[in-house]
């Protein structure tokens, strides 16, 4: 097969059609993010993942701002430049820009203070691991 | 040099003391942990990171709880076992098992939708990038 | 040193075109890509790199299509976007469609639940570890 | 909440033994592994992730033995030690000591490659773009 | 917040110059690298920041040539792009076309050889754990 | 197959033996490390990796200790546990706790300033592009 190319919603299946429907009426878009026209290409993963996504990034224990900013650090945790625009983008509404920068600023150092933890070779303490 | 080992308060220098005080009474402790102690082998890295995680994980335009949940989330994306453990237990207080639950859900599923998106090469919409 | 160029064949030493004959003539080509022109940079790293891949892809207990897929999943893992490109035309040939979602369905979910392992510490099943 | 420990059978709420028994009955159990034991913390998650895993590794364009293999690749590269006592097992039936071999050796080639592509910034090939 | 964008000297408040102007000077250069103008979003960062870089480069018990190729290797294992071009152009003035080519063969190898470890699951020597 | 098990020298046919004996001579050990014992279950890696490795971290325009500590910072970053205890283990002789301490210090920075390029998108300067 040769590159992914994106599915528009004038040209999707009505497998396809319905979860672009369902995504579109529960975040009140007028049209899906290119994630879901690549993911098209499987109407199967297409489907499942939406579900997944739906069901983990509702309101539940955790707000669903909390949810975007956790998602935002893993993204950025893997370099993933993508999920970083858009889950920047959907965390727009709710997250000032001295949120985003104290969460960049915990982001980083986790990842500094994990390869200290690697590189000195800590063990657990005890208390952590009752 | 051979395999990092501890450094105690009893055989710690005044520099060291000072960081160690420091961080026990911040956080009311009667110890510090092992990634102090380990980590004091270089007292110059020991006080600057000291002075950095107090910064940075300070109560501020997100919460302290908060805070803990993201840097959990990127440990548990970089299979760094001590810090899971360590700051699973630092968010004890604060977290429920069914806010833990949630946060792990989120974490996987954005190290999937990551890999989702590097495989089919989704271009960034032009909304995000403005 | 500056931003690393490519050496193209006309200006490539006789121990560089050595091997872009070599790897012309097995992979049945007119020029080679990109990555080797790079390479050329370091002609030892060149010649070691070249030979361990004609090796490791070779077919054997696996299947050169298997090699091509496992090799995109980690590419897809560590989110190199030339690795993806260049190893997705190689599979071309012998991967469908279905399963190129197939196999992005598979690496998305070993991404999310090691994650999910790593946070919900799980420790080794005694049958496993046999 | 401290650390996370598992649910056996005997102490699980009926939602979450249907899960169990599907588990056991699907692949010819006695007992669920731990994975599914310390997932049961949260009832929601141990049925999403079931259901994907199941509908994910079943048989389909690509061989479940191919996907077992991607999934261990995966695991190696994100150094999920669980994840590969697990999958290893899994894949015990079919895989040979020599399909095993080539398999490592795949992983580690791409990820070697991978970051030699990163280092030179290798540009992608017009005709892997199109 | 929608996308970030860079603060330039001339915007810039009196906290940020003053960051500015200590990296030019301790620099030598007529104008700040974009990592800091977008850093200076969030003053706070962009001074701790700093301030650690400064002091972690700096001539010590290593070579500041040797520093620049550790951060090179890091951020060729994570794939980060700024991070490769404005480290690549620190180290400029020292480091030969060879010394490169030798950097990416050893941080490829020990990207390599570390998924070998993971794979055949190899326990640690005793000698090493001492 | 099942776990993984090592090869010891007696038990090793003339091919994996051949490979052992050149390992001990060039490093002037009485044993291999497990990590050879291990490979050994596939002897055609074993050699590939060894002539590599043998080759990769020879002095050339980088000093062995330079090579060390960069094989290292890989590590640490990857989370490889045996890695950084043999190659802790291979930098004895010539790494003083100073040395370690930096060396540390560089690849917690990296990691942390790869995320913040990664969070606020920073775009390649002009200057690190030609």
């Amino acid at each position: 097969m040769g590159k992914p190319t994106p599915i528009e919603y004038a040209d999707a299946s009505p497998e396809v059609r319905a979860v672009f429907d369902d995504i579109m009426t529960s975040r009140n878009l007028k049209d899906v993010n290119n994630f879901w026209k690549y993911l098209a290409r499987d109407p199967v993963s297409l489907r499942r993942t939406w579900e997944s996504v739906k069901e983990v990034m509702a309101p539940g224990a955790l707000d669903p701002l909390v949810k975007e900013m956790v998602y935002l650090a893993v993204s950025v945790t893997n370099s993933c430049g993508y999920c970083i625009a858009s889950h920047s983008a959907a965390a727009k509404a709710g997250m000032s820009e001295a949120m985003f920068g104290e969460l960049m600023a915990v982001v980083g150092m986790a990842n500094e203070t994990n390869r200290l933890v690697n590189g000195y070779r800590v063990p657990i303490d005890a208390a952590f691991d009752r």
